[in-house]
């Protein structure tokens, strides 16, 4: 079933002609992305298995998947029983997963919505969904910010006992030795043939890296820094400072911190529940490691770092997110305070 | 030394406003991609063999740097003994080359001009390049179409007996068994998670796919498919049809084909050159590998496969190229013919 929605952001006019918005949902239209999160295990099967093993949050149930990409996650809800699903979609990859849902069996039981949730009406006079269905999570969790588009579509459109799915997330933070990578990623510009490029070092020190970070290169507890329960946050509250406070595991150096998230569907028959951290199996969200620019800061067993993390949206780009992060360590052998921001693009 | 030149581009006014074409440049704008081809050593110590090591082609001569991104080989080109270099760069990694040079010490040497090489004029008077460098090639060494942009530098400035580096490259295609990757790239779109997605299969089968391959996957002999002498190539070039020949060189399966590229430096003292082969040690341009749409073809050692492979920018996105390979193979257990149309975006 095909429906453009009102105010439905078709294709531009040509290539020349598309803004900033277009082109970040124009980097979704490719296959290339949702291979990447459909091979990404961890991701998919917990949202399968949230869904197909509840029938009971889905049977008979509107659903609204936003931000359906190929429409998995609209199937796996066709699947368990859904009554329809509502997926709602601004990048071209939607007419893919119209041919798709087609090919499956699903043509009448999903409704596709290409354009923005924030322009659109849902057609078949529908006013109430029972369930939001929705992988928005991105690096460092809330990088591409597609949970403001959640929160809308919840304050429109989601019964006041409707679920939703994850309806948890958590952000961790701990601090990492990470010398060897830092010297390749970061020293790397003061000497790149023999030239003086450090200028090019400023910024990439400022720039969050995501990575995968092996587990032995965390030197401290993980602290839950910021915790959104979907059927509460605001958008407000993803402006937020947060502090931390680390114990340190081992004597080691620290290099900077490292950042993950995990994600619960709480409201499942057995709460289903994944990890991004460096502990866990690998996610294509990886872990997002800031850099200190102080340089070996030596820890001891025991010590604490503390600190404040602040995150907000960019202001020219509210997709990319500005973090704060300002820490104190007073160890054995020296003192280090320091205040970085960093640049999320 | 600054100069914004006539027609320079200008970075847009804020991020909504951009349009395909700063997003190509835009996207050079980021260290990122700069840190890629640097750490690319077979690249970058070619280039600068080629011009610390060959002072005699540099000294006192007037140099443009097509593309200089960072700035490095403009600052070899210093080094080596020239009078001037004029550094075009349209992306705003021009701003960071700047400080580099001046950094550097090359802040008199060296003069950046942020603009489109088509749209500028050159400041001091210079209407004369004794030599132009330049790293145009792209993936497939077409891909992203910079060579016109020296082309274009090279018809309107360079002496007639100017010198370019590099001044050769050779276009290669041979055969390939790759089933195994072939399986997890394509047939992974056949069943997802239990359900049909071949309609991406389809999409995913035109896209030339740019990685690395093992020189154990490399059925036939290489075939010379295309020269390009820097000296001599005009735009209408880049648009063309060639024959090939490969010769099955040992007996295995066949899954399509391999392209990649040499690159010549003939004007130096000793003549440098790399390659980007299969055989030859990483570079970030890795292979670019075009799937058959025929399953298992069977090839036998001296068996022939003929073809022929026409490349042509896109008429929409003419940085975009539009690839088709049409195959014969007259085996001993059967026969494949096939067409192939792939888009490499």
């Amino acid at each position: 079933m095909e429906y453009t929605g009102v105010g439905a952001a078709g294709p531009a006019a040509s290539t020349a002609d598309k803004t900033a918005a277009d082109y970040y949902f124009d980097s979704y239209a490719h296959h290339g992305i949702h291979e990447e999160m459909l091979k990404d295990t961890v991701r998919t099967e917990s949202y399968r298995d949230a869904i197909l093993k509840n029938p009971h949050l889905l049977k008979d149930k509107v659903v609204m998947d936003v931000g359906c990409g190929t429409g998995i996650l609209s199937m796996f809800c066709a699947q368990a029983g859904a009554k329809h699903v509502y997926a709602m979609e601004c990048s071209a990859i939607v007419e893919q997963a119209r041919k798709i849902a087609a090919a499956n069996g699903f043509g009448d039981k999903i409704t596709f919505i290409q354009g923005k949730v924030e322009e659109v009406e849902l057609p078949d006079g529908v006013e109430q969904i029972d369930v939001i269905v929705s992988e928005w999570m991105g690096y460092f969790l809330l990088y591409e910010s597609m949970l403001n588009t959640v929160i809308f579509a919840r304050d429109k459109w989601l019964a006041p006992d409707g679920v939703i799915l994850p309806d948890k997330a958590i952000m961790y933070i701990a601090a990492l030795e990470d010398g060897e990578y830092k010297r390749e990623k970061l020293d790397f510009w003061n000497n790149v043939y023999g030239f003086d490029m450090s200028c090019i070092r400023e910024l990439a020190l400022v720039e969050p890296l995501v990575d995968t970070v092996d587990p032995a290169a965390v030197v401290t507890e993980a602290f839950p820094f910021k915790v959104l329960d979907m059927k509460t946050v605001t958008v407000d509250d993803l402006t937020f400072s947060a502090d931390f406070a680390l114990k340190v595991t081992r004597d080691d150096y620290c290099h900077g911190f490292v950042s993950w998230f995990d994600c619960e569907f709480s409201s499942c028959h057995k709460p289903v529940a994944f990890s991004t951290g460096p502990d866990a199996p690998y996610t294509h969200w990886k872990s997002t490691v800031l850099y200190a620019n102080a340089g070996e800061i030596m820890v001891s067993t025991g010590e604490i770092i503390t600190g404040t993390v602040s995150v907000a949206p960019n202001a020219t780009n509210p997709r990319d997110l500005d973090i704060a992060l300002s820490f104190e360590h007073k160890g054995r052998y020296q003192e280090t305070v320091e205040t970085m921001e960093y640049k999320m693009r």
